[in-house]
């Protein structure tokens, strides 16, 4: 499956610490709202089948395996092959074996229409340049009566606590450098007006929003440590640099109020998402 | 039970739309985090009692009140025997008969140590120019072994759509006059420093976010009308022209675009809330 070259690349990559939080994630952390659906179309229907596109290193997909019949069967895809072979590995470990792995691109899915009774997503089309474009071919393919489920952040919404210099700093340079690869930070917030573009009607949509906590020592090592990573040697660091978007000086300012915070015993930090399952 | 007057009141008051979206409020939608932890409660204690302190027009009371054993109770406490009264008619109305209400300040609650299994708060303390010395008032009356429960807005994560210029000047104008009046615009961030220092070791609590989502027509015309009537003519208004924070025509300008933003069929707003358990 070819990329569409004329759209964007995921640009946070799969460095060390950014895989070990993208691993952090789960169903219940990550698609929670998704979960009650599930559970219903499991005593309707012995043999649903689950689309997880753009499903990177496959953990939210795994999960979401868990929550299916035994005849119930997940297909991850993601546009890179390496991922998929991650995701794989984790599967195999994690003892799921009613899951498969496609490469694949969002904008253009190898399946008919009507494929699938869920289709979802998360984290997916907030990186993309054109989400309207990606959420109706996940609609395309999902059968009708099924669902399209997707979340989305807003990079704008990062509650968090201490407030120092150096976090503020690098959240604005985070939010810049994502938009400036072609990235929405606010596409949590815009997912219904999305998927009525890409020709839901109101009606088949129901909107929620989700969050992320960090606040245990386990939990600040983990997200401190992508931000950690992100602006001390990750892509973000040079394309700041490339941009002219922060210094040097700054980037290592960066680094030093994160590893603060994650040393910091009353430190906490909660991040908002917006979620939509799409009854098509 | 006298206020101490050191303190400050609740600014937001009791107009119309606002005692309307006080009694949007669930267990459900504004207190799922403490749920699991009652549910418990409930299997191992046939008699657990529940304070809910700054209960308002008692909607969340009544409804946690259900998640109770039948020999269980909830008291619920506010500092305005006005509110109080319709916290009864409503208990009344919904047929909840396992809740008594009494008028008390946080800040000097009429209760031993130790009186209550679960003692409960839902957006109190950010209203507070002392939100520890309140939540250490709370952990007084807690039994060992008992829990805390508390949560808070973050007033600076608001994420929605359409990006409105009017939705932007009054979410500010919210927040100035909310600060002026002696609350924390980031209380939700702040939660787990607040339990600190009220004497929570770090391994008691359990911290996690909340939000509550604006986006079908009725939740549309519950939220957008708090804000209409609170920029047209309620408490904030007076407040804003007091300290000359905005005039006339700005507010005119907020409440049409919160008008506005009711009408708008794809319109989505999502808040942002810090919650804390801390197991005494």
């Amino acid at each position: 499956m070819a990329q569409p070259t004329s759209h964007n690349a995921y640009l946070p990559g799969y460095a060390a610490n950014q895989i070990q939080h993208h691993e952090w994630r789960t169903a219940e952390n990550s698609a929670a709202y998704l979960l009650p659906s599930l559970k219903d179309l499991s005593t309707t229907n012995p043999i649903p089948t689950l689309l997880d596109v753009g499903a990177g290193s496959g953990t939210i997909s795994a999960s979401l395996a868990k929550y299916l019949p035994q005849g119930g069967q997940v297909l991850a895809t993601d546009l890179s092959p390496e991922i998929l072979e991650r995701a794989r590995s984790h599967a195999t470990q994690a003892g799921v074996t009613n899951i498969r792995f496609q490469q694949a691109s969002v904008y253009a899915l190898p399946f008919a229409d009507a494929s699938f009774d869920v289709v979802h997503a998360s984290m997916v089309l907030c990186h993309l340049d054109a989400p309207v474009q990606a959420l109706a071919e996940m609609l395309r393919v999902a059968k009708p009566g099924g669902l399209v489920a997707d979340r989305e952040s807003d990079l704008r919404m990062w509650s968090y606590h201490p407030q120092l210099p150096g976090i503020d700093k690098s959240l604005k340079l985070l939010r810049a450098t994502h938009e400036a690869a072609g990235g929405s930070v606010d596409g949590g917030a815009r997912l219904v007006s999305w998927a009525m573009k890409a020709g839901a009607r109101r009606e088949q949509i129901t909107a929620s929003f989700g969050t992320w906590c960090y606040s245990t020592p386990e939990e600040r090592r983990v997200w401190g440590g992508t931000l950690v990573e992100r602006v001390r040697g990750g892509g973000m660091r040079q394309k700041a640099l490339e941009m002219g978007t922060a210094t040097e000086a700054d980037l290592d300012e960066m680094a030093e109020a994160w590893e603060q915070w994650i040393g910091t015993e009353d430190a906490c930090l909660g991040c908002l998402h917006g979620e939509i399952l799409i009854r098509k």
